[in-house]
Parts: C-alpha cells; sequence; structure tokens
C-alpha cells in the first residue's frame, strides 16, 4: 500500500472527545483518506470547527466538513473500508459488528468488544503476537480490533518490558486520572475544583482484565490471559490530559537495578517497522527526582506524529520484592484514538487491511 | 484541672501555616491558656491578624496579639508551662529540647524528635499506652510529646481498629496530598495548576517508619515497632487542605465484611475521656461511592471544637487477601495542629502535665 | 408572629444547587416552618441527603426528609404559605404565578418576573421603599417578591452607600464569577480548568437591567429605574463560590476619600429592624490591598445565622471622577437562596406575611 | 546580514521564566547566534535542561549549555553584539546601561528602562516609527529597548487598529492575569487555588503610563504621550499562560461595525517586513460568542515561528459610546520574551544594529 492508495476511512462519533482526536490524527495520514466525520442526530450538518472541543487547533483539512449520519451499509457502499470507532461503550458493540460483517475494518476505542475472545485487544508494542493470531484463524471478512482502557494502555506499556524479569505475583496501581478521560461535557468543575473523586465506574475491573489479557499469551488461535491480580485503586484528578499511576509491583525475582532500567530504556519492539504514529522510544524513563507530571510529560513522543504516544516513566524505586514507579501516558491519545491508529497502522504493515478488499459478497 | 486553673501556654513558630492552626485551636481552649505567639525576627512585633494566612478567620481573641522572641529560658522565667511546637523540622529539635530540660512540657508537630526512644509518637485513639508507657519511666523533668507526619496520621487512625482482624503482611498506600502540606509559600501555582506531582521529600520513608512505630507496642518502657512494610507512593495534587490515600492492605486473615465494618463504626476507645477535641465518632465510614472527597469530608468531626479531627473512610472493598479503601483526614488539623492538641489533652486527662511543675530546681 | 407559628413553608426546585441552600437556610428558621422539599420527576422519592450537592453539610433537619411532587393546589391544599423558589428561569414562572394565585407567598431566586411591573426586585438594604410601594397597591393575593442576579446583588450592595454621593455618569464592571453560578451540572471540567470563560448568557444584560430597576424610586406605586449605563463584562472563572466584581465609578461628584469610606462602613438601614438572616454590616470594607478575595471572603457575614450574606468592599482608589474598587458576595447566598430568605424576612416584619392568610375564596 | 553571519548574543537572567522564553525562542533564529545563557551565583555552573522551568520543552541545541556569570566587559570582549534582557527589573537597569555604553545592543523586558526619554517603549506594529525616532537622534553606541509590561501588550495591539477610529475619551480594562507573569516560584498555591486575586504590585500605574507612552507620537526625537486615562483593575487567576482583558473603550467617535471589524482584520503593518517572529495576522479576531479564552488561545499566532505572539481579540460589543472586546495575549511570550526578540527583528531590519559593530573606541 502506498501513499497514494490510501484507505477510504470513516470516524464513528466524530464529535465527541475521543472522536475529534481521531479527527487530528488521521486528516492528514500517510495509509488513510482523511476521514468521514460520522455523527448523530445533534451533529449532522455541522462544521467540524462549530463542534470543536479540544484547546489543540482543529486540522486545517478537514475544519470545513460536515457531520453526517450513514448507516454501515451507506458506508460499504461509500467505498468506506476502514472505521475508527469513538461511540460510546453500548451504543458501539452493534455499529462496529455490523461494519466488520460488511467487510469494513474496525479499530475502536469503545469497550464493548474488548474482552470478546476472537477480537484483540492490541497495544502493539506488547502483543502484536494476539492480532496475528487471531487475524489467522479469523472467520470474517474484516478485522475487529480494540484498544485498551486508557488506564490499562499506559500501565501494560510499562510492565511489558519488566514482565518477564520481574514474574509478578500481584502489580497495585492507584491512578490519577485526568478529567478528558470522561470526555466532555464529563466531570462537572464543582465535583473537582480543590477536590479529588475517588471512584471511576467500572475503570478498576476493567484495569484488572484487561491487563491480564493483553499479557497474556496467544496460542492455538486463542488468548490464554495472565491470572497476576492487579489490584486498582482509580480516583480523578483536576488535571486536563495526561493519566498518572503509581505503580508497586510485587516481584517473585530480583533483577538488578541496572537490569530493570536496561529493560525499559531498551524497550522497543517496533524499531524495525515503519509505523507512522510510533512513538520511539515508546518509553521514555525520566530520571529527575518529580516526574513524570501531567503538565510535562503529556505529550512525550517522537516523531512529531507520535506526540503523546510514549509513556513516561519515572521515580523508579527497587526495594525488592517491591518495584515501584510512576508512569504516565496521555489518556486521549495514546490511551484512546492514537491507540486505535497505531494498531490499524500495525494491522497494515501486516498485510491485514486487504482482506476486506473483496467486498460484499 | 479545672477552666479556672488552664495552664500557661506558647506556640513556638506560630507565624507559619501549622501555628496558626494552632492558634486558632488553642484561642479559647478549656485547659491552657490562650498561647503567646511566639516568632522569629521577621514576625516580630507584628500582631497575628498582619500575618494571617489562613482562609479561616482568625480567633477572635488573639487577633490583635503580637508575634514575640522568647527563649525557653524567658518562657520558664513567664510562666508558660506547655509550648505547642510548629517550628520547622531540623530547627525545631533543639528549642524543644531546651523546653523540655527547663521543665517545660512540649507538643510538637515537628519532626525531630520523633523517633528518639524516649519520646512518645503519639495517636490518642491508637497508642494512648505508649505515652503511659514512656511517660512512666521518663528521667526527663517535663513531657515531650510528638504527633507523626500528616499522612502516618490519617493512615494508623484507619488502620487500627481492623489491624488484628486483619494481621496485614504488607500495607500499600499511595496518596494525593494537599497543598498545605508544604505550609506557606510552599507549592508554586506555577508547580502544580493542571498538574500532579509525584514526589515529596522524605514523606515515604516518614509514613512507613511512623506508622510502624505507632502500630507497635509499648513493654517496659520501650517501644517495639511493628514490621510490616508500609510500600507507599506519595504525590501532591492541587486540593487545599486534606490528604486523600489510597490504601490496600495484604491480609493475612479473612474477617467477614460485617466484622470489617463493624470494627471501624464501633471504634470509639477515647469515649469515655473527656477530651475537648477529640472526635466522637474518630472514624465516619461513608457508604456513597465516591467519598472521601477532600472538598466535602476535610472538616469531618463531632462536636464543633473537633472538626477537621475525624478521619473518613470510604470504597472498601474487600477481596482477600485485599482489602481496599480510601481515607481522608485534614492534614493541618488531625495531621498537624489538632494532633498535637489532642494529645496534650491526653497527656492532661492522665495526669501528666502536672510533673514540670516543681519549676526549675 | 412568634416562633411558635411559624409559616408553613416549601421549596420549588428544592433538589438544585440554590434550591439545597434554600434547604440550609430554612431548615430552623425562626419564623418558617421547615420547608416541604418539592422536586420534579427525578428527585421524587429521594431523601435530601441522597441528592446532597454542596459541599457544606446537609441540614440534621432535613436529612432525611423525600422529595414530593405537588403542585400549587396541593401545597395550597396543603396549608403552605410561603414558597421559595429555586426553578430554572423558564420553567418557574407559571408555578410561582399559579402560587400567587392561589394565595401562597412567593419569595424566588428566579429571573422570570423580575421585571414585572408589580413584582419587587428587592435587597432589603437597597430598596425596601420598592417592597412597600408594591405591596400597598397590590391587587394580588400574595406577594411574588424576587432577589435580583447573582451580580447584580452584590454590585448594587456596594454602589447604594455612595449613590448619592457620587451620583454617577456610568457604571463599569467586569466580572470574575463562580463555577456554583451556574448551578450543578453548570460547567463542564474540560471548560475551565486552567481556563478563563469571557462570556455568560444573557448576564451582561440583566446586570444592567436589574441594577437600575434596583436603584430606581418608588413612586406612585411604580419603580422609576436609574438611566445609569452599565456597562458589564461577565466573565466565568475557576472559583467554587464568590463572585467578585471590580467596579469603576464615573463619578459626577467629588466627595472626600473619608467620606466615601464612612459612607460604606456607616451603612446599616436594617440595624433597627430584627431580621434573622441580615447581616449587620452587610458591607464589610477590607484594609488590605488584596482583598476581597473569593477564598477568603465568601462566607462573610454576621451573626452566625448570616454568614455569606455580607458583601466585601476592597482595593478602593479613588482618582477623581474614577472610583475603582473590588466587590465579593457569596454568589448562591446573598446572591441566591440567602437573598430570598431576606427578602421574607423583611416582608414579614412589615406585617406583609399576613394577607395571604385569608386563604382560597 | 544573512544567516551566515548572524549576530553574537546572550540572554541576561537565563534562569528565570522569561529567560527560559528567550532560550526558547533563540536557539535556532537566523538573525541571532545560539545565545550565551547568563545567570547568577545560584545558576552559575548548571545546565539549562538542569533548572528548566517551562512546560514546554527545552530547546535540543542549547539544553546541556551552562549558565555563566560574565560582565558586560567580559561580554563586549567575548565579542557579545547583543543582549536580551529578562533581569528582575531593579536589577536590570544598571547591567543593561552598562551594556549599552560597551556598544552592545540591549532589548529587554526589564521595566527600569522603559520611561527613559530617549529609549523607545516598542511593539512593532504599532509604534515602530518612535524606534526610529530615537534611533535617528541617539547618542548612545548601541540601541536600549524595551517591551512593555505584558498586560500594556496585548491591550495596545488590540486598541492600535482602531485607535484613531474611535478617538477614546477613556480606556477602561480590568485584567486576568495568568501565573507566569509574576514567573517562578511567583504566586504561591495556597494563594490562587480556588481563588482569584485582585492585587497586582504596580500593575495598574504601568499599564495606564506605557499605553499612553506607546500610543504616543514621535516628534523632533522626543515622543509625546497620549493623554487618555487608563482605567485599570488588575487581578491574577489560576490560570499558567495568557493574560486575559476586559476592555471598554469609552468613544469619541461613531464608526460603523463594519468598519471596527474591518480595522482589525486588516491590520497587519508588518507584512511587507519580513520578520521571523512577527505573527501574520498580529491580531487574530474570533468569532465565537466564548473567546478569547486562555486555554484555547495562548498559543495564537502564525507561522509557527510566531506561536504565541499573536494578539486575539473576541466578544465585540459595540454600543456607541461604549465599544467593549476581551483581548488575550500570551503574557511570557508577545508580553515578554517575543516581544523583545521581534523588536531585535525589526531593528535589524531597518539596519540599526550594526551602529554598535565599531566595538570599543
Amino acid at each position: 500500500m502506498t501513499g497514494t492508495d490510501r484507505l477510504p476511512s470513516a470516524i464513528l462519533g466524530a464529535s465527541g472527545y475521543i472522536g475529534q482526536h481521531f479527527a487530528r490524527l488521521l486528516a492528514d495520514h500517510p495509509l488513510f483518506e482523511p476521514p468521514l466525520l460520522l455523527g448523530g442526530e445533534r451533529s449532522e450538518g455541522q462544521r467540524l470547527d462549530e463542534l470543536w472541543q479540544l484547546v489543540e487547533e482543529p486540522p486545517a483539512e478537514l475544519t470545513r466538513e460536515h457531520f453526517r449520519r450513514l448507516s454501515p451499509a451507506q458506508l460499504q457502499r461509500a467505498g468506506v473500508r476502514i472505521v475508527f470507532g469513538a461511540l460510546p461503550s453500548g451504543l458501539a458493540g452493534a455499529v462496529e459488528a455490523e461494519c466488520r460483517r460488511r467487510g469494513i475494518h474496525v479499530f475502536t476505542n469503545a469497550a464493548d468488544h474488548r474482552m470478546d475472545p476472537d477480537v484483540p485487544l492490541l497495544v502493539p508494542e506488547v502483543n502484536a503476537a494476539h492480532l496475528r493470531a487471531l487475524a489467522a484463524g479469523s472467520r470474517h471478512r474484516a478485522l475487529l480490533v480494540t484498544n485498551p482502557n486508557c488506564t490499562a494502555t499506559g500501565l501494560v506499556l510499562a510492565l511489558a518490558p519488566v514482565w518477564t524479569l520481574l514474574r509478578p505475583e500481584a502489580v497495585h496501581v492507584t491512578t490519577f486520572q485526568a478529567l478528558s478521560g470522561a470526555g466532555f461535557p464529563g466531570v462537572a468543575s464543582l465535583s473537582i475544583t480543590d477536590n479529588v473523586v475517588p471512584y471511576i465506574p467500572h475503570e478498576e475491573e476493567k484495569v484488572s482484565a484487561e491487563s491480564n489479557r493483553i499479557l497474556g499469551t496467544a496460542r492455538n488461535g486463542r488468548i490464554r490471559p495472565t491470572r497476576v491480580p492487579f489490584v486498582a485503586n482509580c480516583a480523578r484528578v483536576a488535571v486536563r490530559d495526561g493519566h498518572l499511576e503509581a505503580v508497586t509491583v510485587v516481584s517473585r525475582r530480583r533483577p538488578s537495578t541496572a537490569d530493570l532500567r536496561k529493560a525499559w530504556t531498551a524497550f522497543d519492539p517496533l524499531r524495525r517497522v515503519e509505523l507512522p504514529t510510533a512513538p520511539h522510544p515508546p518509553i521514555e524513563v525520566r530520571s529527575q527526582m518529580d516526574r513524570p507530571q501531567p503538565a510535562r510529560d503529556r505529550w512525550a513522543g517522537r516523531p512529531d506524529r507520535a506526540r503523546g504516544m510514549a509513556a513516561v516513566v519515572g521515580r523508579v524505586r527497587w526495594d525488592p520484592p517491591y518495584l515501584r514507579f510512576f508512569v504516565l501516558s496521555h489518556n486521549a491519545v495514546r490511551g484512546g484514538a492514537g491507540g486505535s491508529v497505531l494498531n490499524a497502522e500495525l494491522a497494515a504493515a501486516l498485510g491485514l487491511l486487504s482482506q476486506g478488499e473483496r467486498g460484499p459478497s
């Protein structure tokens, strides 16, 4: 696939917070055509810039595009080959399944299909093998690939490089989650100004189930999750973007501090694959005592197209059996729209996006 | 001791954040005379209301009092019988020791003497026995009693009622600490607006060492600390007052949920002692899913004089062996000035404040 | 009227932000019985503490009361003699008119009737004469009295004492308005964190029209508004409670600074009337250079029942013809529920609340 | 001057907040060599990245540069031809004068020389003529040029295009100023969280005096300030960057709304001069009702090198004689370091930077 035959694309739920991040990332993407913006009753007919909510600038290429209401059947007829999913969980599942049925690839941030046995829950640097394994045995005409919950994303990225070194007995994680994780309007300002809210519905359960699935192994076309307790406490803080997580791994092994550090700094499994949105390195380790910080580190990631895609690790303290550190990642980019874009890039690089091309039978 | 012969008192470091909370709490105290306000070079001669930093009103009784610079010798000559310590740790130690040497009781928030073998590190509801044990064997003419670090205070209060039920293998704690924990000027607004800072110097070490000491047992005039790992991650958030802590206890035992809840709600070891600043109950358990919250729960504590003295526990989740909950306490009241005032009230109730009365030999 | 025959009361829209402030203020009021809590479809049957949104404690007397849905006719049959209005403007007007028609007095925060020629727009310290004048000529069986917009309230309180001294040519006002002014959920946290929003719908028009009406004169049963330009710029800031206003009066006269200051400090027109919620003094003038501040001054007002009812004036600068100052008042108390409670107290003191007693004819 | 003979440069006070913005802007500047970083006792010998305070990334070209302590004499010997001033006002004046005496051009953000009769107080789009006029008659070997106070900068930019259309009788301005205006550590977080502080020392006086000077006319080598009252109320809000100002102009004339709008949108006096840091257009007019906002508009300015250099105007309301609008500009970029860099670029374009080349006589 070359830049000259980019895949026709669309964004499901383009008017929401994650949908707009998709628009920002896909406006000038080398593999995908500028996306159709799909909205609901309220956004139909309006222009992207009229409903723009992010503090980042709306993408020049799409600013004057209008939201449309199109069914999966209409998308199929319009020749759309790939959709990016930003519909609210609950609403998303049926639409996504229907798209797949019609031969349209789906890469989605919604939670509905994350635990389906035949759907990859994918973080390319961590479990690319899951994509290969599940795609190989798939009976579907098109791919349906999910990215994990924003909190699980940063967590598994930070854990993956040290996972086998530590063979964890348990992982304790407490989160400082950003406002944009709840989208827009999301958290009321009176709820969070001068405050912390120690509860995010279903978040702790998702972190545990999804992390175990992602860190699991693919065998015979099935994913066998790990069975490590992820003991989570999730809270919301008055920060715009960037989920910070305090992680303590209870380790079964005792690697040296140098080995741990090297595991993180040398980690770059995608270095030989050319994925436009992949950050190199995917994990940035800070040496300052007081990092990572949301305000300073949320946009980590190089090159420019990968801004907000790197996880930032800092304050590493290793008192065996306890490894403690903080990790930060941009919840709406790495843990949202950017995650699914990267997933689609990986699928393209593996040649998996041509399988839907046959069109309707 | 009656209200008519209240003890002459003074506040060391009365111009700082904790010092002003002492002034607020002691202005009309039934056991202690309105305190002398002791300051340094910069505050000497100024009036309390001129340097007032709290958003709470300055106490009417002291508003027009001036800061003075007095040595321990001068305090002794002035007849001061008890001082409350709000000097910065590092500076405080020598002054406090000199006061004790001169027969002036010291109740302090400073860290310098917290680990001295003969100094009680006291939270009355948790380890009143330590005070009795160490006072009994003391060779000093007066008491020197410390209250713990603001983070450890809320933590041990929440743990004490369930400690023997759980016989913990480890305690994991991640903190969301308020700005006032750093005093004034403390944290720069540019450091924390739209941000979290995952580092507070020495905090994690203090939480671990102090919690083990407080939860330890007194035997033969010595304190034997527990040896439970307190695995701490401490961070600063943009909240004015109230330290929130996410706690996970790894339990050796499996009590019922009902037993755990009852342990907390029935906990009130001071119910029969009349201490003016003691909250009843000392632990308030919230049933709402999203509590405790700093903005709503920081002033918990009844009666009125005990506002800000109760610890608030919520979001209790018990998946053996993991007990998870959040606890909140007002760092500058319960975890600061109020803690030491309560300590002094306990000492008074135990008749220990008369021992310094003999004056200089 | 004595405490033993308090008027049966109710709160329209008791589940909202202003409604809950009414509940707080009326729970143990000497003139009114603890109010019925009236709600809509969503709140009906729930308990006050289940829907409590304020950071202040819910009132013990009402915590377990349930929200009810009652029509004005049902309120009348239930013997309710006075309702306090906290319904959203737009919804409120018809319900309030129907209550009045049925002989139930209405004291409301809603905007719908504020400009009705026969309805007092009342701030007791400023234009008590309007209440007397309009009540005298009223053809209604009961009173309907409105309190002004939260921004206008603080403004006219600060202007009233100096109004004739200055005979203003124009008043310029720029506001720093608190989040609670938009109620709950109100302003999205993503809209305001690390931000200011320089627009509040209809606010500038209200400030101008309402201020002119309040400062106008009553003659022959009609209000003649002043015709001073109120040039307003209204913005929202990330503050929980307390509207701050920067005011510049362009003066036609040149009083001395001492006269201006005295006008404010001596101002207390209600000093001889016993209104439980009236602050004495109604204007507190701060001498510190950096006051008033929302965090420190929002709860100004003595005695205790009048907390949040005083306006705080500071940073007075008089460079004729420009008088500049800042004024702060609690938007939800003085500028909301408290304003209407005070209005009702004034009406009671003037003997105007007995007129509805005849009941339905 | 071409890119190949860029002027050797240095930053006075490079470790502070404005100093670091200078470093960011000058690291790869086409007209100036990467600057020497000058610091004081505390920063000497440290690396830029060790003391970096901005949330923006430190410039790759300078990250590992060390701070040095060099006198003006040493700078002269080192061949430095231009210094950018970010020392605190008060300290800056003498050093800057000494640099000029030694033939080193000075472009400074410090206030000390802003009112010197022979020193241009320069905003290139507004009063380039002042630079030409004062440079022509100068008796100095080198230029000393100041940029105005951060608040005055945005204000005069917004006023300049409509100044003659309106012939203002008075200008009322109330500010919502960002935290970074006070540098680092600057405003204590406890002072501003959930708060507004209605006082910034000397700010109101500066806004008035500087605006009148900048908008004045140059004649016979002297600047004749305008004499329009600037009636200012300045306050600090909890926003990281970007000063928002509510402006009301009392107009003597009555242009049409279309003429006013056109005056702003057509304004680009530097369009034909090639200044790398000049934004085109210098004023961006927003049509949305709720703009400008600090979080969304602080980085306005095109092309990329001019990010943060444009002033953003919005909420224009014209009720003659009152023109009301809000203007926002980045206080540390347009109103600080960027302002002086642009001034130096203008001086270079006018050929004024060669005059110091003769070196010491």
